[in-house]
């Protein structure tokens, strides 16, 4: 266990960075809203592997929550936080303020054009321009060699590697496998809000993507039918969920397709309660 | 005379600068779209005296120009270029192909809210949406620790700062005075275009701002009367010309002032023949 540096500013992190590039050392770097699982775990330790140093963020992004969302109940566990990076170890954990990361006229952002509309993006407009803004500005800060994210998101993914190549930033994008609880639940800081019963109707998801899977194996293609089959498992499941998309879409534009063939996403995102949930599959 | 190192792609850019900055070297960074000048000179130079190395770019970066605009008929001299940065000396000339520098598929753009629709925005829809996106791949690559702009481009600086501020880039905006012709004009790639009358014509927008001076030190603030003033003098000296905007404008948020006081900005953007000259001066 070794705990680790705690930076809180901007300038701190910009300066750090700038003396372990000159000292030729690689950085890997995993950004989180904190509230540290599993799946972080498996992010921090392939970076722990693949670099000199590890970085990992913790930030509470505000400006990707729209209106109404989660901000203020988001969990926050920093010191449980700080004890999982210090079992990596991880070398330095950057923690600023909201008021240090935006100034009060801020007004720069970055738009990775028809990734950020669809999916996700239609019930939370503005989400995946405030995710691709203040990951530029952690790539800045923390200027890593290769910066590591769950597939959970994979619609965020997509997104950065996008403005990543787009922008020249000269980051490895370092896409990581779905870790899961022992009933297939992927492991979200999200999973903490459900309540007993939620939790249990919460499987659905996965259940219904390996049904998809299954289906697809089985020889059927038709989109349609795939994710048809899949809302009605949900809603069997969990009478009381609400559907945001049950959709089938290519992997590299995101958008929907009529037939499986090449490679294709089945991805789901779900109202258990007031907790919405995602999850996708490959197929 | 040195002839500069010539780095074509992408890839050569990064490399080199990740290697400089490994050695604790400054990099003085002058983007240019070349048809280089004694505008451009004066930046060039500046950067020579403050950092170890200076990096160049010329790229006629075709997504900041529109539809109709002149990004066919914009000049370029590259061995004239190349033989002005020999003599300043630069270390590395940064020209790149455009399909080197964009994806056929490039998507993702850099917005700087509000500061990019007014002025030059208005009438140039796209534009510095254009030079923020490429500026910051620029910055990607060159890794610059100050980059050196003209404030002949006054908007463009401010656009650029706020950018550079807003998403921790860590870079210096070194904005720099004005070079002009021995009658006023304002240096310019584009005075080249200038028909022998036309080129006489031009001088008139740096009269209208040296009237407009004057009549803010003898105690004359109402930005309508000034700017009306300005408007009429072009109109009396180019009869034919075409006038995008005179504008008095707020240094910081370039939106229209009714009374000079604090730091203003007097700007002007006037088409003489086929050619759309700017220029501006401080109050």
């Amino acid at each position: 266990m070794t705990t680790p540096l705690l930076l809180t500013t901007p300038a701190e992190m910009s300066a750090w960075s700038r003396e372990r590039l000159k000292a030729g050392k690689s950085i890997g770097f995993v950004p989180t809203m904190g509230a540290l699982h599993a799946g972080h775990k498996s992010l921090l330790d392939r970076a722990r592997k693949e670099n000199d140093m590890v970085v990992a963020s913790i930030f509470v992004n505000p400006t990707q929550f729209g209106p109404g969302e989660d901000f203020e109940r988001y969990p926050r566990s920093f010191e449980a936080d700080e004890h999982l990076c210090a079992g990596i170890p991880v070398d330095v954990l950057f923690h600023p303020a909201p008021k240090d990361m935006y100034a009060a006229d801020a007004r720069t952002f970055v738009e990775v054009g028809s990734l950020q509309d669809v999916l996700c993006g239609m019930s939370r407009p503005g989400h995946f321009r405030g995710v691709a803004t203040v990951v530029i500005k952690l790539f800045a800060l923390v200027r890593p060699d290769r910066a590591y994210f769950g597939r959970k998101d994979a619609q965020q993914v997509r997104i950065l590697e996008v403005m990543t190549r787009d922008l020249n930033l000269g980051v490895q994008i370092v896409p990581c496998e779905i870790v899961r609880e022992a009933d297939g639940l992927a492991m979200s800081s999200r999973n903490r809000f459900l309540a007993p019963l939620e939790r249990k109707q919460a499987q659905c998801l996965y259940q219904a993507l390996q049904h998809c899977i299954k289906r697809v194996a089985a020889g059927e293609t038709a989109a349609m039918k795939l994710s048809g089959e899949m809302a009605e498992l949900i809603d069997k499941a969990a009478p009381n969920a609400e559907i945001d998309y049950v959709a089938i879409v290519d992997l590299d534009t995101l958008t929907d397709v009529a037939k499986v063939s090449g490679a294709c996403l089945a991805a789901l995102a779900v109202k258990i309660g007031a907790t919405r949930l995602i999850d996708n599959a490959r197929l």
